[in-house]
């Protein structure tokens, strides 16, 4: 179970409203490389990972993650609690007025609803930690984004811890998918494949590519 | 912030596999009324609660069902992983496997995967805390149809366990609701609806259903 | 069945265009808390109310629902019909122009397509009836917001009376939720809780909330 | 507006409860190419048809269909009514009895939940009368596959009955493509494209396939 | 089995940028008409067609699509690959920089991803070519739309091309369409419909509306 | 632009029906890990890769996954072609049937529609070939399912050739990654974050883990 501590992982303190900014946060919030996606992804695939070691960076990065959502829930409020309907309106959140009023949903940049079919579980360590590996990339690259935008450094400063930490998380996980690939601890597996074999193909293969492979 | 205790809010000791249950529960863990869009829902709505009351009650609620979430996928863990890939055909669960092995994901019981468009904030705390009642009576009804559907009373407990929070947890909003109604503290709104008015045309309207009501 | 009555339930004259405010609109019309998910909600409840008294109540405000989606076509399409491409520009409807030109379709405000998965049916007529009034409530609050957006009279007044509605809606939805409350008169259910027991266990748990509940 | 008439547009009565089959109906009222779709398809479109003929067709078929709709909650509500918790984890439909118990909800056969992103509206009548041709079509062979799976007259009678309306609807649309096809009187455009020249490009590319063209 | 091409199969070749251009572009890439959804839609269909014929059809005109939806590709990334953060601010394409950067996604012009919810395969060849050429009236529509959205010769040469393959494509599904019919060659059908009683009833039906049809 | 062979990239010849296996391979065809996933992913990153060594790889892969999406579709087209009602009722497909009657669509194996949310392209390169390093890796995960599901060496064949194929794959966007890493090529970027002072946040934070950790 989950206790809260009343205080954010990261201060937030954002001074100036920015409706702009608070529109292209929400996709860290509620889009396809979001916190919550990360968040979800890893609590949910913490279930299946081979050993006690793997479970438990699944789920110390997944109760992370949830406080990296509340702090861009809090970036996102901070940005345009103040703002009047005409700000809204200049700035386009007059759509997001309109069914929310200033409540947060998360959504992607455009709206769109989050959904789990963001993120997969295959119950396959070595896949499922490629996943995380790979969201945590495009994690940063999104921050990366988001910094681009804006020069308020009151934002910008929670921006590039959030963007440090998904590194982190990133060479946790490759750390542990190296592991794995020695040990090659597949879970619930009942498959014999010959990595023999396997290699001898993977070879062959290798240089007989298609025709069209042009370069 | 979060942090992780380890140890689930009621014991999950489930020693009978039994798939069939497995992947009904699963709508508990990522359908419509389940536990992962409530604690989802509550916590997104705190932020635009009018007072301090609002914001804790919908924070405290929001992080114990993040807790029924764990719960959930420990029941579903251990009503499945003991199971043969023979007994996974037979309960219908090839589709499952095939997929995700033997890792969890967030869907309803048919495998249709979660999104957020199961729930609203709309910023206004009457509306926000009548889908809270609502989303406990749902989930209340769920947990019946759970209970009917087994004999085990390992899974039993946990559901009515659960089923009595959520009787918990409506009581709780719908107290709130009635304070806010009466105070009638709306949040952020700029807006000069004059109740007497409305309370006549009320009247006059349901004075006069349009004639194709047919009692 | 049902027949169609050549006149809109309440008049809809709108003389000046406002894109802008179509825009918005169209979120009452196929958006998660609009009159096409109200109609589809209580016409596809209607058929598991215990009584006929439920049954009616569910069928004429759906049947009304449907009408009120047809005010909010009509409302949209007198708002947008006159405009030039450079005011479809102007408002941000060149991307709805591009692939529906001046055509009407069940969106939210952002233009995330029309779901089922915004309403629930439990065939528990408490729970129904809870979603219900819920949905009054949220629909209610949206047309408050959508009232703030606009100072056409002729766009308010519809606007008021679809507001009005809502709240006849939810006090029926109420009543009738107390008197099936009293008789406790659950459809189509076997299940034999103990609601002794299940008070006293209510109590304790009320007693003893877990430790992070901070008020 | 409309107003509900209390009978069905075509007698049901079921007799025989066959809970496979209520699974399968499903696929009609809220798939892809169900009465859902259909009634929300025509119903929006009327509003940019060309002229009278034009709207009141789309708006008399609209109307038609949500009486299917009816029809169809009737047969699926019939089919399970009397059905046995036993009798519905034969049939598959336990999954569905943990979510909604008996009630009725709009989805196709496997559970997927209805959405307007299968249907479109473009504006231009041609475009949008083909929709609906092929709307009719698509409905027809669904029709025809429903009647494959079942053995029950009680059952056949009605499906028959709906197919034929399909062929009905489809003759009805045809015709009316064809007089806007003579007239090419395409709702509000200010295009201004060379039939003449399209003629000549049309011919040309007509006789020089892409290579890879094999018959 | 594909083989790629390095030319396009219509030249493209951008000089100017007009990143609202690049928004609605996106719309035919994947949007509910666009091309990605016509490539998929024949490519999935050919596998049931009744004869080689209809095979051959459907791959060729699906393949072509392939490359059609290369070409939108670079239409939209040469509109906005020299484009300034502050000129993608202006445009309204900053919520995508914030996703994306400059990358290409398949939406809607709103931005909502593509699905394969948009098109259907029903296994009879009539149904099938009818929603064919509904999608080749549709995208042809959308072409229109986008034609009156510039002024831009390179974008308006590439469009009108297209537009003039839907009109071929539509053109050949309408005769294939119009050969089945004659033959009635219905594949994969195991039901004995007796096309003279249903004329019959066609008969009848036809000559006895529903009351509400106002012509 | 594409031109289609007509031929298999690898041969596919299943003699003997088999309709749950077909029922699961759909995964691969339309499921979030899928082989259309794969090739739209490929195919729409290529346009941002920072050279022509990356565009290359990425449209060739992407490329060469459009025919694996075809033998998917022709094994599953084998696999069902001769079934029949009977044994489809009995295989669970009657579902299909009813809506698709032998047609193939795709979906994942429990028939939810495929949608483009199930990949991500950034303009990152890195974290794109991150994103397609997992995507391949989750492939392999799923093809080990598939062989485990199956005693059919006509099946198991194919299969372990595409698993083989993603391995491949996996080897060759790693290569690309480490080289692109080597270089710090990242394209499209205005950003100047200095490595350095990364470096020094890194091993702090590193050394500091959130107290919750408990390993």
């Amino acid at each position: 179970m989950f206790s809260y501590q009343k205080r954010l992982q990261y201060p937030v303190n954002i001074k100036k409203k920015d409706l702009r900014m608070a529109k292209y946060l929400v996709t860290q919030y509620g889009g396809p490389n979001g916190e919550l996606g990360a968040a979800l992804r890893y609590l949910n695939q913490k279930m299946t990972m081979p050993d006690d070691r793997g479970r438990a960076l699944l789920n110390d990065i997944g109760t992370e993650e949830l406080g990296h959502v509340e702090m861009l829930e809090t970036m996102i409020y901070q940005l345009m609690k103040d703002a009047t309907l005409d700000e809204l309106k200049e700035a386009g959140l007059d759509t997001h007025y309109a069914e929310h009023a200033k409540g947060l949903f998360p959504t992607d940049a455009n709206g769109v609803p989050f959904t789990v079919a963001y993120f997969a579980t295959t119950g396959d360590a070595l896949a499922d930690l490629s996943e995380d590996m790979a969201a945590e990339q495009k994690a940063r690259a999104v921050y990366e984004n988001l910094i681009d935008l804006t020069d308020d450094p009151d934002v910008i400063g929670p921006l590039l811890w959030l963007r440090q930490r998904e590194i982190v998380h990133y060479a946790r996980f490759k750390e542990l998918f190296e592991i794995y690939e020695k040990k090659n601890k597949k879970p619930n597996t009942n498959k014999a494949f010959k990595p023999m074999e396997e290699d001898i193909i993977l070879q062959q293969l290798y240089m007989t590519p298609p025709n069209n492979y042009y370069y």
